[in-house]
């Protein structure tokens, strides 16, 4: 027995995302069953649906910026109740025993997390699938509480963008005079701006393209250097304590290392590839590359809990589920500001 | 007016150390007279000899290891008087006032430190000379007290080798229970095993020769990895809180990264260069490639009284003056242990 669910599947690494139905568990004990209704567009989405990364499992159903409202919950659920506003962000499950997810960082289980897509169910190892769907069924121990007073559309970014950009911010003790500079304007980034500027921090954009100037400070930027600019990234020399570096493709980190202050870091959020880093200003400066991934649950909470104290949601474009290919293309030219919100609705034409 | 000092330099890239003449200030009234009794034998003194690095300003009078007696001392100074056992390291002044200095960082000076050897006085504008000669002057503030109960001679490298690896150790607060890993088994890497155990931490030597074993665990390596052994590697994946990178030659960083503990930091303090390194252990486990220099004076003065404490030295092996060219060569094959230390007393013989 198990529950029939709607939603759109990349068949293969060529084939655009498409309707697809398939089935979901019967909540277990501690399960919550949540009706989606805005699933946000993140790029590991695309690459998942494409098998960038060599490494999916099709049918692929994308998804893990999910906001939806619980329909029915299992025997056991104590922190949930239906009609609950909540979320699922990039993790559905972990071990729950190791050291990490002791401490919250079930982001880094020792024996890796499961992830909301592309990944097999640690009981019943049936595949996960995402939130381009009406439906997903999940611990209530990996459901997110959202605060009711954001606008909901614009909240589901911040299950994925969001905690990808926090949780180094807090990691790093960004606070109040902090200074912390941000690589790359997209999903990530303009997320990137808004918290670090919300925590007290006095925020720079990099950016390669002046034109972005202008929306960087509405975001909460109060500075913008051109990174191409030689004259602009010598007079930034030595300045800041933290880097979020966004950028997902192969870039130059030498440009950025000597921008650092004494015991800064620069942490990649975005990147998987090969550094392109010399070791020379890093010993000078007592300087750090690092990397993070996502966040844990404890933490998205908190986020979460942030953005409601501080009014702050993602600024998204609306989509309907049927042009997530069209959405694609946009996404890789970076025509979006700065994530695709599906409204989950639209699925109601296929059923 | 000025006082005459016997000491050895390179005169250009390519000619051996030989005896030169030379003078040096008249103390001023901060200033310490010291007489030279030891002086280790860094890479560094061999690099900037040979113009190594492209930036030798001749002729060089290598030597930031220095330990001696405080023969007089000028009119303000009150930290020493003379008969005191003295050390000097790599630093020898800074601005004094900016924020890295004002927190005993002056490695980091926002202006620069003032070297050893190779800078100019940031008063007089005269080039420094190092402690391959029988005397040097020097502000009592760089001036660092050497505990009387060690043997005097083993412990001018901890003036260099000690505590570029001790500023990590603490930095990174190394301490009972801290698992620590030191890469290469030099003149630094000796001492980092050392002081890595004196603080209580588990230390694992990688090396790439099995013949280091024996030796490594006499200086307190609880364990000895064979970097080469792709086996060995992986069963130590995940488990550094620190490593200790001593390297100074292009080198894998792949290789080592996956064995960091979640959070743990790859620190590197002998490699200038390009790094060879990739991103995706270091954001699935927010790991970090990090560098050092040296270390404050408030931190040497610190591990010189940790090495009193714990009767710490360096292993060395005694040589003259008059053989530092032999002994260069013999350090290019790492035939040491595990550092060369010149007994100033052979000076006298050029007299
Ligand atoms: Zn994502
Ligand atoms: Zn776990
Ligand atoms: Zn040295
Ligand atoms: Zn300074």
């Amino acid at each position: 027995m198990s529950i029939e669910v709607l939603g759109f599947a990349a068949q293969s690494a060529k084939s655009p995302l498409a309707p697809f139905k398939f089935e979901r568990r019967n909540p277990r004990e501690d399960d919550v069953v949540i009706q989606i209704e805005y699933c946000g567009v993140c790029h590991s989405d695309l690459h998942q649906a494409r098998d960038d990364w060599g490494f999916s499992s099709y049918p692929v159903v994308p998804g893990h910026e999910i906001v939806g409202r619980v329909t029915s919950i299992g025997s056991n659920v104590t922190k949930y109740k239906v009609g609950d506003l909540v979320g699922i962000g990039c993790l559905v499950d972990s071990c729950r025993t190791c050291s990490a997810c002791h401490t919250g960082l079930e982001q880094y289980c020792e024996e890796g997390h499961t992830q909301t897509y592309g990944s097999l169910d640690r009981h019943d190892h049936r595949p996960t699938y995402g939130g381009y769907s009406q439906t997903i069924i999940c611990s209530e121990d990996f459901v997110l509480k959202i605060p009711e007073n954001l606008d909901t559309k614009a909240v589901a970014p911040i299950l994925c963008a969001g905690i990808t950009t926090w949780s180094p911010l807090r990691h790093w003790n960004v606070s109040k005079g902090s200074k912390v500079a941000v690589v790359g304007l997209g999903g990530l980034g303009h997320m990137a701006i808004k918290l670090a500027n919300a925590l007290g921090a006095e925020v720079t954009l990099f950016t390669r393209s002046a034109s972005k100037e202008q929306d960087a400070r509405e975001l909460g930027a109060h500075h913008v250097i051109l990174s191409t600019d030689e004259a602009q990234m010598k007079s930034a020399a030595n300045q800041f304590d933290l880097i979020v570096d966004t950028v997902p493709y192969d870039h130059d980190l030498k440009t950025y290392i000597p921008t650092l202050a004494l015991n800064g870091t620069i942490v990649l959020v975005g990147y998987l590839g090969d550094l392109n880093a010399n070791s020379i200003p890093m010993i000078m400066g007592r300087k750090a590359i690092a990397g993070s991934v996502i966040g844990g649950i404890k933490e998205t909470q908190e986020l979460l809990d942030f953005c409601g104290e501080h009014n702050i949601v993602s600024d998204v474009e609306m989509i309907d589920m049927q042009n997530i290919n069209e959405a694609f293309e946009r996404m890789l030219k970076s025509d979006v500001k700065y994530r695709f919100v599906i409204d989950m609705q639209s699925l109601a034409k296929e059923a």
